[in-house]
């Protein structure tokens, strides 16, 4: 297989919307959600982002990357307002919807109906969810860090709530994302289905029993 | 489809491993890399992180979180002693041998021997890359943030050099990673590969030209 090498110069000098699509696909897959928000006159906002993370378990956190530079500064404005917003999983019978959510809109208008997804108010959490959205969790704001370098924050939550479908939680705690219908994205616009490899999870859930 | 919820307090209940194998599905589907890292006196390290997350362009930036608790704490280790790492997409003829990295080997065995993966050393670069793997970059490192709430570190490096297959370059600057065999993980132990939605993908590049 014949390999290119960029340095460090290269990619500086790439013209900005190709260091864009570069760079955004060399992380590797990333993850695929709709953050809703609401502010303190009750606007709802819905914005697509591929930076949700992981940071732990116990307490249940999970993180996502904004940045200076997105369309969607009403998402982080209106988490600091309510202090909550709920992420929720693009599936495939949402994704394109859901990409439509970067369009750049008014603060007056709801992505929600812009984009005709649904919001949905449960158990008293004051932030929409997405009815068409298979898995979804509501968190509280707990911390953020601005990274010295470009200013992008890390915005940290704590789950509080979250709805899944019951046939998709697995005996050892896990969540069948794949059955879920959950995709994955790469670089700034490629949308992607997934199939699991069943050798290799057999083989860890035995070794976990 | 019938649902379940879960509040926090019920998370918070759960058997540590059912709780963490929760968590970790929760965020979606993940990044799965290698990272390679170097001591000062040589000893090479590997460790997979599904924690690989895009922080910017310009700079070229990218991040990886690392676990207070992580089996690996080498890694963190070695990029503060010599400044530098690798990250290497696992790829589908690998996973199995990239996900036994995660076995607690002492300092002085090479996970490199220990998996049958092979130390590249390219153009000079201190830290070693992984030789079967495709697509890969070396990062300088540039800062660090620990989470006040658990002591989770956000450790962020700049993309100095990246070697790719020339096949896999689109010409809007965009990789393909599928067509590179890059995978997904999802919680602990789920590898997957994926499938492209061509429809959309086309209509996003039609309307970037």
């Amino acid at each position: 297989m014949s390999t290119i090498n960029f340095t460090s110069n290269e990619i500086t000098n790439m013209e900005t919307r190709k260091r864009s699509a570069f760079m955004n696909s060399l992380s590797g897959f990333k993850s695929a959600s709709l953050i809703g928000t609401i502010d303190d006159q009750n606007n709802v906002n819905l914005a697509i982002f591929s930076s949700v993370i992981h940071l732990g378990s116990n307490p249940a956190l999970i993180g996502f990357v904004n940045r200076p530079d997105t369309v969607d500064r009403h998402t982080f404005e209106n988490i600091l307002e309510t202090n909550c917003f709920t992420i929720n999983h693009i599936n495939k019978s949402i994704y394109k919807q859901a990409h439509q959510t970067s369009a750049r809109y008014p603060k007056d208008i709801s992505e929600f109906d812009a984009t005709r997804l649904t919001p949905e108010f449960q158990n008293n959490f004051k932030a929409p969810f997405v009815k068409e959205s298979h898995i979804k969790y509501g968190l509280e704001f707990i911390e953020k860090h601005e990274l010295k370098i470009n200013g992008t924050i890390l915005v940290i939550g704590k789950v509080v709530e979250v709805i899944l479908p019951e046939s998709c939680l697995l005996s050892d705690g896990a969540i069948d994302i794949e059955m879920a219908e959950t995709i994955a994205i790469s670089g700034l616009d490629s949308y992607h289905g997934t199939k699991k490899s069943p050798d290799f999870l057999m083989q860890n859930r035995i070794k976990c029993q």
